[in-house]
């Protein structure tokens, strides 16, 4: 039986982390075995393209390369590790995946929406995941919860404007395919969100053990 | 006047350092404003992705992945520098182009020629290169020319059928816009090599100088 593939969204600070935790020790529970990953990254090469990606530079990086460069990461990622994972039943866990790109590549920065679904096409075809839990919380809440860190990233010194972009970009992407794409309000305590998580979990076991 | 783009095609050890070398003297004999660049590279972050992709490594690469990586080079490398540098008259001179995804990426390896048509629509559109020069050898005098050499790439390492895949996929690609791709016999002494190359280097500037 293959395995079921969760991929984790929202905004900087929405809580996609702490969620997989929880996730894990769900999992743990139901006795799954799983694989936790995330994007852009989850192969060495993968690895190394998110360090192009994410490290602040001299050199204005052109939003078309920006785009391609986090295609190649996912092409990788899915052939050498998500696939193989599935194929022998084991559940993928990944923190990012393909909404992402939509989001902020396209929402928030304007990418051509034409040419991000022929390469969503290409690139995951039918490897779309099972289940995408969008985590939905105010834009400001978000940054407030990661206001603690020490270093920000290239992508963390954007404008409240463009966060504000990705929060309703992954609330588009929900609206377009409400079976996968799943919104958890998390704006709500640490166990009402896991209560929401919960929920999709038991549905997406309900539903993977009526295969067997 | 906008400056003008050419690009040198050819397998390994066809001659296209050595090509180079020749157009730089011709060039500063007419007193052109000229930027001498390669593929993939050309920006610091357009040569990051070509270590990646030329590092030998045990992770067996993605075929749409390299592809991936190899446009996204291309997308900040044209972004960048190639048509800045063209905008303000200079002449642009590039070790590879496009021509070498279609060769090595598509004929050689099998690829997606149609994605090969979205992706250089997409990321190269009007910026195709004025005139590309195939430098044309037989396979065995191209691998017996570079022999010497110390140490081997990734792509250095590919089979006979291979290399020969490569050479007619740049004589497919002459035949297919021949306006643009013309083929240059390379297998000659470099004098004889070198007049072919400055015939067509005077065809380019006469065009040019008409532009005025
Ligand atoms: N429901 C919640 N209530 C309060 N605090 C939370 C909640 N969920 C997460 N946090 C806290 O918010 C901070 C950010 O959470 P987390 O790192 O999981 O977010 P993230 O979406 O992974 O962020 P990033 O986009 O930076 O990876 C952490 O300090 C975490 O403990
Ligand atoms: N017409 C020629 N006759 C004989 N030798 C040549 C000729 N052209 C180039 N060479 C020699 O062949 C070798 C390879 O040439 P060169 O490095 O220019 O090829 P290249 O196409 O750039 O190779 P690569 O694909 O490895 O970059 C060099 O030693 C060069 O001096
Ligand atoms: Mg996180
Ligand atoms: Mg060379």
């Amino acid at each position: 039986m293959k395995g079921k593939f969760i991929s984790l969204e929202g905004g900087e600070g929405s809580g996609k982390t702490t969620a997989i935790l929880f996730i894990q020790q769900w999992l743990d529970k139901q006795n799954i075995n799983y694989l936790m990953t995330r994007e852009p990254g989850g192969t060495p090469l993968a690895e190394e393209i998110r360090q192009l990606i994410l490290t602040p530079r001299e050199e204005r990086v052109n939003d078309v390369a920006e785009l391609l460069l986090v295609f190649a990461a996912r092409a990788q990622h899915l052939a050498q590790k998500i696939q193989p994972a599935l194929a022998r039943g084991t559940w993928v866990v990944s923190d990012r995946f393909l909404d992402s790109s939509y989001v902020y590549q396209g929402h928030a920065r304007g990418g051509d929406i034409a040419m991000l679904d022929h390469l969503a096409d290409w690139v995951v075809g039918e490897s779309k995941p099972d289940a995408t839990l969008v985590l939905d919380v105010p834009v400001e809440l978000g940054l407030q919860r990661v206001a603690e860190r020490k270093h920000a990233d290239r992508l963390d010194k954007e404008s409240n404007d463009f966060h504000q972009k990705v929060r309703q970009g992954f609330l588009d992407r929900a609206a377009t395919e409400p079976e996968r794409v799943k919104v958890i309000d998390a704006s709500l305590s640490l166990e009402e969100v896991q209560q929401q998580i919960e929920a999709q979990l038991v549905a997406l076991q309900q539903s993977w053990t009526r295969e067997e």
